[in-house]
């Protein structure tokens, strides 16, 4: 056709791994499991903050989870490293958790890591593997190290 | 040239990539730090069990880790779900960290969880990303779970 037809612009590879990054924090500030989870591949494969070793995605578990919040939840990814070659990505960086608990006296504010891997599926960037994590400290005490803070 | 020469036979990448976790299993039992760094890119990103959040592939740091083990460090990687797109790929699993530390009265035994990156530089995968951990639990109690197996 000669006609101009209107084009969306053509998103990067890395600006659509970002634009799930945002989606997913959108989502936690929502509290909305179903949205959370649409950013995974059904087998995605989980290593979470919390146990067991793996998960799988599943929207009940998530929002059991999220509903232990009171009110939203910050949930941010921060200075992701993207790698893409072809339709496999990795970003790898710091994420923030921020919001209350309920029944806990005291705010919940820490850094912890994130590493997700995507594949581009129907043309969908989707998260097939995701590990979050946070240290523990190796000094006799064994406590996860909810202090630490990334550095510039 | 039309003479049958010797051909060293061409290893698929994903057993190139075992042989690089196979090869950490090995320096970690030898407690050879030089080893271990090397199959490292200088820049890798290295999110570790112990604090702070990020690490760089470091000899001296990661010797005198090994120094604190009694006799070999037994650190094996299994059930490795491995990914290859062009020059990335991702290794993801179970790692299983066991041996005695100095001073210390009861054996080390436990299984966290691994994600390597690696990418093929100058014709080698090299690890450019590195995520060990373990989870912790959330009832209250903070303690990070030692006690889990992976599911067959």
């Amino acid at each position: 056709m000669a006609t101009a037809t209107f084009q969306h612009p053509v998103m990067t590879d890395k600006a659509a791994i970002l634009a799930v990054a945002e989606r997913i924090r959108q989502a936690h500030h929502d509290k909305d499991a179903e949205a959370i989870v649409a950013e995974h591949a059904l087998d995605a494969q989980i290593f979470s903050l919390a146990p067991p070793l793996m998960h799988r995605p599943d929207v009940e578990e998530t929002q059991k989870w999220l509903n232990t919040w009171r009110g939203p939840v910050e949930f941010s990814y921060h200075h992701l490293q993207i790698k893409v070659s072809g339709n496999l990505a990795v970003a790898s960086g710091y994420v923030r958790l921020a919001g209350r608990k309920i029944g806990a006296a005291q705010p919940v504010d820490f850094w912890f890591r994130g590493t997700l891997t995507l594949e581009r599926r129907h043309g969908d960037w989707q998260i097939v593997h995701e590990h979050h994590s946070v240290p523990f400290y190796m000094d006799g005490t064994l406590r996860p190290a909810f202090d630490l803070q990334p550095k510039a």
